[in-house]
């Protein structure tokens, strides 16, 4: 299957058409991005980290019978993906207060959620990704209501599964988000990514980020804690 | 009965004890504020008005069965109300798009909302009163489900009753934000005030604002429009 145009590319990755209809090839990017975009960094390693750890993640949830569009990992930087019509929405999963949650309500960093918060943004960089309710999703036309509940339903299923997953390898799932899309047949699946750039992850005995916020807070080693989670999640950090 | 101490005086108001345990005293003031307080001035009449017109809607919602904290009118600003436990929480009905909503989600302002939407705001100054969700509520402990789901029906009767009658005054019901309690038995009741403070309100013909987008916005004579209001709605504007 070979990769043919250039679709769309975003902060992260580089989305290409392939000889097959249904599906696309994906290559993740080396760029770090926050704030909308406001920060920016050419990070050597990142593209390559956010892709295996992306692709072990979704192998393990289609393990589950969590629908979601991984095909295969093709390279380092490179894995194919069942094309899917993206809802322009972000499902954000929070089992501890963090990052825009502590403001929003003035909570403590670190308290339990138990159990999860489930909240919506829209995505759209030009309105700065805000939060919204279903009612706002209902005027936009973005989903209809049972694709909401399909969409919260999976994405508690996911929650279960990377509690463990990050668990048995000694990390703390504080939130994450998601994004879904449709597949040809019309049906929910989970698509984008999930990484520790959509993931934060505190290291469960020093409480650590390793995640994303170094880059947004300037913490420290992003590369190197984003190895210690590929590793830590069974991955061979220089597997070709 | 004779008010006593002084129990809270907020941007629009102050409350009193009196000497019956289960009723309050309030005085409007005419103070203007918004933006949470960035922009204050004061505006002679205001307190009047909003104390005349919330009056005289809380009244009307006694007629239709609507659970509410108004007892009497007392003098042009002052009033009596039955005492409530406060839930900080705002419940926002729009009809139209304008205000926040317009920002948030990139609608055209005016654009037909029906059915409502309804919108759950933090009453936390600190926090710049916040939009929330359910969710958020749940976390912060700040009301039960049945809790909610009871002030969303009251919220909806409340807007068709409203809608009905600011269309008699060819008024324009555009959005308006709730306060709730908690009455001596538990039951929730509508509370605060509503007014032009609270609402927005466009002339039907003209399409004009005739609320507090006025003061917001330095579009014009906020006075003139709020002796408009009360009197379409039948107010006497000379009443002692």
């Amino acid at each position: 299957m070979k990769k043919t145009e250039l679709l769309y590319e975003g902060k992260a990755k580089k989305v290409f058409r392939t000889d097959n209809d249904d599906t696309l090839h994906v290559e993740y990017k080396d760029d770090a991005t926050a704030f909308d975009g406001k920060k920016k960094e050419m990070l050597s390693g990142k593209g390559r980290l956010n892709n295996e750890i992306s692709a072990l993640i979704f192998a393990k949830l289609h393990e589950l019978g969590i629908p979601n569009h991984f095909i295969e990992r093709i390279s380092q930087t490179e894995q194919r993906i069942r094309k899917a019509e993206m809802i322009p929405l972000e499902v954000v999963v929070r089992n501890r207060a963090a990052g825009s949650l502590v403001k929003r309500l003035g909570l403590e960093r670190g308290q339990d959620m138990t159990p999860p918060v489930i909240e919506w943004y829209l995505k759209d960089d030009n309105l700065g990704d805000p939060l919204i309710n279903e009612e706002h999703i209902r005027v936009l036309g973005a989903a209809a209501a049972d694709e909401l509940t399909e969409m919260k339903a999976l994405a508690l299923r996911c929650n279960t599964a990377l509690i463990e997953l990050f668990q048995n390898a000694g990390l703390i799932l504080v939130d994450f988000k998601l994004e879904f899309g449709r597949d040809h047949s019309g049906r929910i699946i989970l698509a984008d990514e999930i990484s520790p750039d959509t993931c934060r992850l505190w290291d469960a005995k020093t409480g650590d980020s390793l995640d994303k916020d170094l880059f947004r807070f300037d913490g420290g080693n992003l590369q190197g804690a984003y190895e210690t989670i590929f590793s830590r999640l069974g991955g061979l950090t220089n597997d070709v």
